[in-house]
C-alpha cells in the first residue's frame, strides 16, 4: 500500500498549521562515491515525508496551502543519460502537488534544514514524531521486510561460513523485494564491537552471531532489528544465561512502552533488569538500583536502550537531539547514559526501538581506569568467566499506541522472536 | 592472491623516482548517508593503490624512501563502538609501512589530490596507468567475480520478474564472495536510457534486458561488464540484427586493442562498423566513413567506446581527463565524441573497456533539432521500424599486453561471452 496524495497533503496542512510561513524543502544532491560515480540517490527524509518523490535536486514549496514542486525536466543530454523524466500530471496526482515550476524559479523562502528557525524545526518534529496511519503502515512494511531478511540470515548461518556470506542473504532478501538497507548492517561474531563495520570473520561452532540489520522499504521507511543466535545450534551454558538475561531485560523494557511513560523509564527498566541479573550471576555485587544509579551496568551495557524510528533509522537525528530529547533536557555526562538517544515521554504514534545488550568489552572490563570506581561491586573472577559470551543484543521495533503498544516485529517467525534456548551439554 | 607488501613498496618507489619530494596520501573521511549514518567506508583509490589499507582518516607519508602511516588507535570510547584496531606490527608487515605515528603528527607535505602540483599528478598517472602484475591479478579477480554475477543474473531473468529481483542476484553474488559493486548497477529493460538508475520495471517476454554491472573485489579493484539478452529466450528479428551488429562493432574495436594503437582508433573502428551496419540495414544512407566524420552514428551510439579501468571503474577520473587524455589533447565538441573518455595511445599494462551500443532514444531520433543536420542520410521509416530494439550494449574489459591483449572476461561461460542468437519465428 502506497502513501496516498491525500496523506501528503494532510502532512503539509499539519505543518502549515504549526508554522504558517512559506517553507522550501529540498530533496538534496546526488552524493558522490568518487568524482565520477554517484551513490544511489536517496532524498532527505524531510522531503520524502512531505513530498514523497525520491528524486535529486528538486524542491517543494509550501505556501498558502499550496504545494509547488520545483523541477527541471532533463534537457536532451540529460534525457539521453537519465531518461526523459516523469509525466508531470501523473506526478502531481501521485504526490498531491498543485504545480510544477522550473527549479530556478524556486523562491528564497525559509529552507527546512538543520539551520532552519527553531519554530520550524519544532513544528517538523511535532508532525513527524507521531506517525500517521500511512506512516504506520509503511513502518510495518519495512519491519516485515526486515524480519524476512533476518530469517534468511538465520537459515544461512553455519560453521565455516564467512560473515559476508550471511550479509549477502540479508541484502538479497531486501533487494529482491525492491528495498534496500536502512543503515550499514552489523553481521559479526564479535558482537562486543558495537558498530563493527567488518564482515571478514569466519563463523565457528560455539560462536554467537549478532545481526543488527534494517530494511529500507520502497518509500524510504526504516526497520531495525537485532538478533543474536548460536552458530548452529546450541548455546553454551554461559551464553544461555546471558541471552536469557538480555531477553528478560528487553521484555521489562517493552513492558514500559506505553503512551505517557518516559522513555528514560524504559531504559531504566532494561538497566535494572540487566543489573539484577548480573548480581544474581555474581558479576556484580550490591543493590541493583544503586548500581544502576552509579552506572556500574554500563561496563556491560554501555549504550542507550533505543531511539526513534521512522524514515531514518535514527529518526530526525539530522536535527541533533531536538526530536529525541524533550525541550529543556540534555544528555547526561555519565558513561552509558550519555549514549541514550531518547529522553521524552512516549506518545501515541511514536515508533521506538528497544535493544538492550550485554558486551564483554576488553577496553572497559580490563581497563583499570574504568573498573576502579567499581572495585567494591565487581567480581573480576566471575566477570572473566563470561568473556566467551562476547556480545548479545536483542532489538525490536515498537509502535506506541493508545490501544496498546505493538511490537512491529510480532509477525516474526517464532524461531526469531524467541529463540529456543538449547544449551550444549 | 593478495597484493603483497613488496608490491606496495615498489609502487611507492616508482612514484618517488618520478616525484622525489615528500607526498602525503590521505584515505579520506567516512561519507555520511545522513547526519547519523555513514556509508560503508571505501578509501580513495590513490590511497588503496599506494597504501592498501581500507581505513578512514589515515594518511601515508612517502619521504626519502620511507612509508609512514599516520593513524590513531581508537580511544576507549572509539574501541567500544568500532573495535580496538589492528596490531600495528602486523599492519606494517602486511602493507610494507616502515612506521606508524599519531595522525596529528602528519606533516604538511604536498597532498595527493586533484589540486596537487601537475608534476605529482603526472607521476601518479604514469605509475597507475600501466598495471603491475599484482594489479593485473586483482583486475582478473574483479572481472571473474563480475562474470559470475552476470551469469546468476541471466539465469534469474524471466518474464514477470522485476528488475530489482535481477539486481538482487547480482548483489548477492558479489557480496557472498566478499566483494561489492564498483558503480551503481544498470539493470533495465529500457537500455536506451544510458545511466538508468531505476529498477522498477517488470520484465516482459520480448524485452531485452541490459545489465551493466561491475564487481569491486576485496582490495577495491573494479570489473565492468555489460550484456544485453532476451527475456527468455529468443530475439525478435530486428533485435537479432542489431545485436549482431553491436557484437561485430565490439569485435572490430577489440581487434584494435594493442600496444601503440590510439584508443581513438578503437572507438573509430566501433563507430565505423556500427555505421556500415546501419547503412546495410537501411537506417542510414551514404558513405560510412563520411557519416562517422559528421557524427551521424551518434544519433544511435552517443557515447564513447570505453574508458580506463583500475581501482576505479572510470580509473583516475578524479583527476579529470589527465589520465584519459594524452598531454595536449582535449575533448571534442562534437556530440558523441564529447563523451569519449579516453584518447591516448594504448600501452602494455593498461586496462580499458570496449562497450559499443545501439540505442533508440526518442529525445534524439524524434527531435527535429537533432535530426535536421542528417536529413540527407537518415531513413525515418526504417529507423522507426527498429524502435522496439530500445538499447543494446556489449562491454568487455581488456588488458593491453605486448604478448597479445587479453579480454579479461574470456573466462565467461560461453552463454555470456557470445549469446546464442535464437530468433523467434
Amino acid at each position: 500500500m502506497y502513501t496516498q496524495a491525500e496523506d501528503y497533503r494532510q502532512r503539509r496542512r499539519r505543518l502549515a498549521q504549526l508554522f504558517p510561513k512559506p517553507v522550501l524543502i529540498e530533496s538534496g544532491p546526488m552524493l558522490l562515491r568518487n568524482p565520477s560515480q554517484t551513490f544511489p540517490f536517496r532524498a532527505s527524509s524531510h522531503f520524502l515525508y512531505f513530498a514523497g518523490w525520491n528524486h535529486p535536486e528538486v524542491a517543494l514549496l509550501l505556501e498558502d496551502g499550496r504545494a509547488t514542486l520545483y523541477y527541471d525536466r532533463p534537457d536532451v543530454s540529460g534525457a539521453v543519460w537519465e531518461g526523459p523524466g516523469p509525466d508531470l500530471d501523473e506526478l502531481c496526482e501521485r504526490y498531491g502537488f498543485d504545480m510544477v515550476l522550473p527549479f530556478e524559479q524556486a523562491p528564497s523562502a525559509i529552507r527546512l534544514n538543520s539551520q532552519a528557525p527553531e519554530a520550524l524545526l519544532d513544528a517538523v518534529v511535532a508532525v513527524r514524531l507521531r506517525h500517521d496511519a500511512a506512516a504506520r503502515s509503511q513502518l510495518e512494511q519495512a519491519v516485515d521486510m526486515t524480519v524476512r531478511a533476518h530469517f534468511q540470515a538465520m537459515r544461512a548461518t553455519r560453521p565455516e561460513r564467512r560473515e559476508f556470506q550471511i550479509l549477502a542473504t540479508l541484502l538479497v532478501s531486501v533487494t529482491q523485494e525492491g528495498g534496500a538497507t536502512s543503515f550499514t548492517p552489523i553481521v559479526s561474531r564479535r558482537g562486543e564491537i558495537l558498530h563493527n563495520p567488518h564482515y571478514d570473520g569466519t563463523l565457528q561452532k560455539g560462536d554467537l552471531l549478532l545481526v543488527d540489520f534494517g530494511a529500507e522499504n520502497r518509500e524510504g521507511w526504516a526497520g531495525d532489528l537485532t538478533r543474536t543466535f548460536p552458530v548452529r545450534t546450541t548455546f553454551s551454558p554461559r551464553q544461555a544465561e546471558i541471552y536469557e538475561l538480555v531477553l528478560r531485560a528487553q521484555k521489562a523494557a517493552l513492558a514500559e512502552c506505553r503512551p505517557g511513560q518516559e522513555y528514560r523509564e524504559v531504559h531504566r527498566a532494561a538497566c535494572l533488569t540487566m543489573t539484577r541479573g548480573l548480581v544474581d550471576l555474581g558479576l556484580l555485587r550490591g543493590d541493583p538500583a544503586e548500581l544502576v544509579e552509579r552506572g556500574a551496568h554500563a561496563l556491560f551495557f554501555p549504550h542507550g536502550t533505543g531511539h526513534l524510528l521512522g524514515l531514518d533509522c535514527h529518526d530526525m537525528e539530522d536535527l541533533g537531539d531536538r526530536a529525541g530529547y524533550a525541550p529543556g533536557r540534555r544528555r547526561s555526562d555519565q558513561f552509558g547514559l550519555n549514549f541514550l538517544r531518547l529522553d521524552r515521554p512516549l506518545e501515541d504514534g511514536m515508533a521506538v526501538t528497544v535493544e538492550p545488550g550485554f558486551y564483554w568489552i576488553p577496553q572497559l572490563l580490563e581497563n583499570p581506569e574504568r573498573t576502579a570506581p567499581f572495585q567494591d561491586c565487581l567480581d573480576p573472577k566471575t566477570v572473566e568467566a563470561y568473556r566467551e559470551v562476547r556480545g548479545i543484543r536483542i532489538e525490536d521495533d515498537v509502535l506506541i499506541e493508545e490501544a496498546g503498544s505493538r511490537v512491529l516485529s510480532s509477525a516474526l517467525p517464532k524461531e526469531l522472536l524467541e529463540l529456543e534456548i538449547v544449551v550444549n551439554s
